[in-house]
């Protein structure tokens, strides 16, 4: 049997009973180790199962998926997934491999940043589609997640926004030279996916047209409204979200840019833009994280922008 | 503590570790019993936590929050809920009430059918808003939930289509009469399911024109097309979802309302209105269990309607 098998948000022990039983089976297990990441180091989990654990990087599951399924025609293999097994799409792609090769297979489903993100307060079920926020840099600023953003805001559900993870990746003068030297591993912060979305949201809805507009003295075309205005568009960020040093602030999206990088603290993070259908339970639930506490923006254009009545309890 | 602990999705084994261990410490452990099921019963539970399990209704939580919570300042109470414990607007309800009391709360989460949904094949990312959808009766057709799979539809996201339970349901005769007495639980069928669907898209976007015109001589106007042909939507029935007996059927609207109710069997079930962002592994994936396998609409409306082409392995 091939087992891929979800191991939640946290530790060792967010793994499911039915899940470690499998692990404790199985000849070969694997731990998928770039999507995502839990908070406790390989070593605790080999502990933890009296196994070896071998680390899977991207390379190995995308070239020698056939080297990973070796055999679990006959004995038990376990493939160990951050979350929910069947978030990213490299996996689907292994299980179907193993179908093609005859190979049964089970999933054992776990917690994932998708249902964990109802400790923000907000309804899963007003969330739209999901989006991934990756590094900018001087020369490459892939912005095509904003018109999904625009997509989700336009029918006023929620947004969450996934954010970069970079492990295993070299230089360009170490790739150039075909020297296998891996930078450290990165994981965005709130404050980076914020300024990012504040750039983007910038240079998409210039505040002054005429920075945009051309002098060939062709018609000017008015700019449509934005649809996040940072002053008026409320947003969440999550860190370690289901662990013991989870961490939740709201705000609007111009007050949690101006936090710090530490106000953040430790991977991993995602963060959410709040859309207008926010229900006063919602909006109760988060405003007692809010940036400014019960002065903060988060109150204030909840109410006057979203227009929003709050509950007592 | 006051923990709040999902239990996942087909049996007792699909808590975590760290549920268990919580589970074990507490002094009293109530089951949520009303927006869920497991594939096992409280017995079974009981017999595997070595504890009491106490069945909340609707109206325990509702009204006796407070006796739920008793005590849970000096000893350890657990809540546990199928799935994951944030997904219902009933829980954040009680932890708020927890929070307004002092009361420590942990969650512990788990997986619930908003990640398990990936046995599909679907992306989680490509999903909008989740719906809900409840019995019709002959003179209760409630149906807002048509303009929010429009939203999703017109966007080209998947839609998650939850289907109702009904527990602990009292018959008018009895309601009227003060009785106490319930009838059996009730849990809608994919074949109802699609059959409420196409009955609201039917009644919204009458084939002939004719048939909703008024006979007043107003000028007519051209009904809009809808977004939800039944012969060239795609869908997919998810049936025991993360159980041993999971079963998920793929195909056309019209194909998938002409199935029996026994061609999906027991419960839970749920389904998905399958969006034209329909990637070509998605389409890959989901087309294992078509209806008519390789000569089934799936194929034909995929690449006819939606465009994919098909990936090989």
């Amino acid at each position: 049997m091939f087992y891929v098998i979800g191991l939640g948000l946290s530790d060792e022990k967010d793994i499911t009973v039915k899940g470690l039983e499998a692990v404790k089976r199985c000849e070969r297990v694997y731990l998928e180790s770039y999507t995502s990441i839990l908070m406790v180091d390989k070593e605790r989990l080999e502990a933890f199962y009296e196994k070896e654990v071998i680390i899977a990087t991207r390379e190995m599951v995308e070239l020698e998926a056939d080297e990973i399924l070796r055999d679990s025609d006959k004995v038990d293999i376990a493939f160990l997934v951050v979350g929910d097994p069947l978030g990213a799409t490299t996996h689907t792609d292994l299980l179907l491999r193993a179908r093609s090769l005859q190979i049964p297979t089970q999933v054992i489903h776990n917690a994932s940043i998708l249902t964990a993100l109802g400790s923000t307060g907000l309804q899963m079920y007003n969330f739209g589609q999901t989006l991934s926020l990756v590094f900018y840099t001087e020369t490459w600023r892939p912005d095509s997640w904003f018109e999904r953003l625009e997509e989700n805001l336009r029918i006023g559900v929620h947004t969450l926004v996934l954010l970069d993870i970079k492990v295993r990746e070299q230089s360009e003068e170490n790739m150039a030279r075909g020297r296998l030297i891996y930078e450290p591993p990165r994981y965005m912060n709130p404050h980076q996916a914020f300024s990012q979305i504040l750039l983007t949201e910038s240079l998409r809805h210039p505040k002054d047209p005429s920075s945009s507009s051309s002098d060939d003295g062709e018609p000017q075309i008015e700019p449509k409204p934005s649809l996040l205005p940072p002053s008026e568009t409320l947003a969440i960020s999550l860190s370690r979200i289901g662990t013991p040093t989870q961490k939740l602030i709201s705000g609007t999206l111009e007050e949690l840019a101006q936090l710090s990088e530490e106000e953040f603290g430790d991977p991993l993070h995602s963060v959410v833009i709040v859309g207008k259908k926010l229900h006063p339970l919602e909006f109760e639930y988060a405003g007692r994280f809010a940036v400014g506490g019960e002065q903060g923006g988060w109150w204030k254009v909840g109410k006057e922008v979203y227009g929003v009545e709050r509950e007592t309890f």
